[in-house]
């Protein structure tokens, strides 16, 4: 079976390396020349908009996507010709961070207060309306921090206003968590729903840093597949997508969704049987789902600009080293790492192994992680 | 870092698989323009002894192979421009059955009587010394049972040496053993030896039809892990090798060796934290070497000739599904499956859907694979 991927970067990678032993064959369609899952497949150099480009995938018998930010045209233009999973329409309510609100609301789901800000006098209405402290955001094309402006008192109005206003904008209640999470699930096109285990995440300047997996909170669990597993129906999706959330008092609020594989679940690489890979690309190719449960404790390291160095990460027992072959550039995923081990006491020796090498990437009680402040 | 491999095959796909998500570049020499491994690096189109392919191999930082009957030549012509693991001796070693013989017996492992046959007479002496039932194989380039006849009395000698003789042979005594077994471990630069948990083979018609790991047998798991790591220091050898074994009333009688990732193994890349080609490649990288202790039990199934259906055999839970993308042929290796679980119990409900799907490939008590008969 051929799959066709829209973007690629890190995430079509993974997919390609999941899917080629199963027996897929990919092709890539990315701008860049070195992209980096571009030797993986059949790499057609061209615009997400670019139709000769978007006429190769319609030899494809699926086509799927590394990136949320699929120019809604494109999709228009492949649908009819080729099966796109997820759906143009799952695409769309995740490119707008106020259509995911509203989707949010009328789940049920708690997530901050917000209110849409298209002018000046709207951003003050809203900061009224929401309180302070409050984020600022674009609603559209903002991803790992970008776009997005901390309001913490009335003076910082202005300079949000001067940097980002002229787009559709949303401002969010600042939520003091306890502490985030992510939940990854897979729906298949029967309906079947097969969600991971909680993960725990920690972000460090807006970018993902820390990933720690299964998180040991049942109810926190529970909470966070119903929530995941109600949008996916909602959304008629097919594949993975994975839901942000705050941990706050004991309760969840989700943040955002992501329609796709994601940074989050890069664990189950190594903590499953079936990784959110392999998995997504079970689910658009209508291939039985994969088993989801994690084995022992993961915790994936994301390296952002630049990568340490491999041999001294790979002399530590059970970690597997991911390098995207990415050229290093401030503020980019160039690579990740996950520590897997089979129960606790394995895990809390990795780490004392794993501090050595990243001193800096650890918080100071690391072995907490898997355990969720409960209120 | 960049990795020539000669070789083209399904091995060397999942080395590919392996080494690329670590960062890994791979260049691939192999005569057939759709070698399965060819998309997964530059691919050479080039004949193992053609020395312009050769040459685009001194690009790379280290070259190993996917098979043992590189020519020696080719070695030769490579050595010295590029670092080449592992050495040409140990594939010398393992290209000649009889060299094979006597280096078990020079490192005082046991194995079965045999001698070296060149001509008809030197066959009736050989059967004299032997005794039969015997098997005649040709001492070079016979794999998976191809180039042998099985000699049961005195009336098989003519047509045995109808069509193999011409060429030189080995014969070996017949051994009626209690089952077959292999060890795979891995050896770095700086002289550290990994073993891998021993595994339960099962042959049919010449060719591995499974593999079962870790095989519940202490005494064994010391003996084959002793022999292994005394073969590894001998050939002064740097990655992965394996050592094919008979146990025959609680004793070990090394068969064969493959100087190379080996079909044995094949479960180690689900069973593992760090697979055989994983750890092949960190020891042929100078890489730190990776975990090899079992995770839960593994069962490997080859499909031989042709694929059975996908959809039904990933519908059971833990099992991983290879498909090395290479056209059906009656006796060629396409794919396997690994099914992985927890537990024995797990393990056993896995085989139950197993055996739904694949009747003639499971053995009437297959739970009882992870156990040795012993005497």
């Amino acid at each position: 079976m051929r799959v066709g991927i829209l973007g690629g970067g890190q995430l079509a990678r993974m997919l390609a390396l999941a899917g080629i032993p199963a027996g897929l064959e990919f092709v890539i369609v990315d701008p860049k020349a070195d992209a980096c899952a571009g030797g993986l497949g059949e790499h057609v150099v061209g615009g997400f908009d670019d139709r000769d480009a978007l006429d190769r995938l319609k030899s494809c018998d699926r086509v799927t996507c590394d990136f949320e930010n699929v120019p809604a045209d494109s999709l228009e233009y492949l649908h009819g010709a080729v099966e796109v999973r997820p759906n143009a329409g799952a695409l769309a309510a995740a490119q707008d961070r106020l259509t995911e609100k509203h989707l949010f609301v009328e789940l049920g789901l708690d997530t901050p207060a917000f209110a849409p800000v298209s002018s000046r006098p709207e951003l003050a209405a809203a900061v009224e309306q929401v309180g302070l402290p409050a984020v600022l955001k674009t609603r559209r094309l903002g991803y790992d921090g970008k776009g997005q402006a901390v309001l913490r008192d009335g003076e910082d109005l202005e300079g949000a206003w001067q940097r980002l206003g002229g787009r559709e904008l949303l401002l969010e209640a600042w939520v003091d968590f306890d502490c985030e999470c992510a939940v990854t699930a897979v729906r298949a096109a029967d309906g079947e729903i097969r969600v991971y285990p909680l993960t725990r995440t920690v972000h460090r300047n807006g970018i993902l840093a820390l990933a720690a997996a299964p998180l040991d909170a049942p109810e926190l669990t529970r909470a966070a597949a119903h929530a995941v597993s109600r949008l996916l129906e909602k959304l008629d999706y097919i594949g993975c997508l994975s839901l942000e959330l705050f941990v706050r008092n004991g309760e969840l609020l989700a943040n955002e969704f992501a329609p796709r594989v994601h940074n989050s679940a890069h664990w189950t690489i190594e903590g499953t049987a079936s990784s959110q890979f392999d998995n997504h690309l079970r689910a658009v190719c209508d291939r039985p789902l994969g088993a989801v449960a994690a084995r022992g404790r993961s915790l994936m390291v994301n390296f952002i600009g630049a990568l340490p160095d491999a041999g001294a990460l790979l002399a530590i027992p059970g970690l597997a080293f991911h390098d995207y072959r990415k050229a290093a550039r401030p503020g980019r995923k160039v690579g990740h790492a996950t520590l897997w081990a089979p129960d606790a006491d394995a895990m809390d020796s990795g780490l004392q192994a794993l501090r050595q090498v990243l001193p800096d990437q650890l918080p100071s009680a690391a072995e907490t992680l898997w355990s969720a402040p409960l209120a």
